[in-house]
């Protein structure tokens, strides 16, 4: 189990109320479990930065599906990167465009050489990273 | 079939250098390549700020399996949220975290929404929505 | 006088190591102090996204002066929105390049739509606006 | 004088359609303007992340006047990164809160310290870093 410490917080009370102003509109349940998430933000944030730390994200892709050379060379660059997908997930949005979903784990540094592979291919429309956390520092 | 258009663009001689050598680490196979992923970047994020544009996206989520209650809940807020939800993929990091994929399209305040409820429930470490396109407009 | 009012947070070990480490780093003076950081953070990138709320900030422009045209550009544009400038910086960067951090105050849509103005003058190199706050809500 | 190339490049009739659309609402004068600070953009953020680069930017911070030891190790703080301060500016916002806009210029590591250490004063509302660029690179 996980020992919960508590400790105080001194705020102006200006400052405190629109902070109950936030929480209510995010609807949290209450004041430290907004702190929680303000706190870990920063440091999966900081995560990211330090090169020989394992993150974990997604990598997610919109494409068209009728150009048979990019998805062969979607598929081609995948396996080259293969220690780094765990799963991914495929969309049709409409008639021609696909998303897909890839889960991705490892080194930051290789994580984002995978991530701008896959943008860089010609008729991969949009490409976006991710970056979420193994929860391991974050208990 | 989408027809190109062909237009000239008038760079000093010194960023066209810095430019090439950006696209060069990022593997772009040319210039057009690399600018239409430029245009494409703002079009997204132009769309994400117009509240009556369907647009598509990934809500990831990391938390420990082990809060019953917490499971529960993910389960009950996704299914208010049922038309919003078009599939979601599961990794177990390690023996404490989960991953949670979810991919999500409709209106950007009402995917907002959701991915703010998802956040805020006790437990889930980490949220983030990454914001993609139906790639409509895009071609 | 601001009244300073305080409540207990909560927050599992391994999390708090983390945050005092992270504290430490950024040589903050206590954890109060480090999270009023973060929640005055949310509460200005909020205030922002209200269209009827006055804000403070910067436009900084990077150009080359010996464009005359531009600097007369400029200028005109700065008188044009006049009751939104507080004052200006000039700095001589080099031998070609000026740097211009002009203060801001008012409603976020016009504040926005003076700095893509400027930002869109041919010469004009870069532009980022810095969105800060007056304070009044923050004590 | 700065030498202008040209180049063709080739975009979907639709996307082209849109960006010229995003053109006309930004004001830009033409296609090249707007492409050209598309391009500066990315080099701007890729100049920051090298340390051992020269960047220019402002640091903006808020705070309250009133308390006397707050002014002192403001000012003690900017004694002690002295190099790196071009310049600075001071506006009265209202009774309590002031805005200082301080020019800065140097290696990105140490701009980044200065940022954090002011930030973490206790007193210092907000701070913002704004990373702009000695045009050194982009002409």
């Amino acid at each position: 189990m996980t020992e919960l410490l508590r400790f105080g917080v001194s705020l102006p009370e200006k400052l405190l109320k629109e902070f109950d102003l936030y929480i209510s509109q995010r609807k949290y349940s209450n004041r430290s479990e907004a702190i929680r998430d303000l706190i870990r933000d920063i440091l999966v944030k900081r995560e990211w930065f330090e090169n020989e730390k394992e993150v974990i994200g997604a990598i997610i892709i919109v494409y068209d599906h009728h150009k048979r050379e990019l998805v062969n060379k979607l598929i081609s660059i995948q396996h080259d990167f293969g220690d780094l997908i765990l799963s991914s997930q495929h969309i049709h949005i409409n008639h021609n465009n696909c998303l897909e979903i890839i889960a991705v784990k490892g080194l930051s540094e290789k994580v984002r050489t995978l991530a701008d592979s896959l943008k860089a291919i010609k008729g991969v429309k949009h490409a976006t990273l991710s970056m979420s956390t193994t929860g391991m520092d974050l208990v």
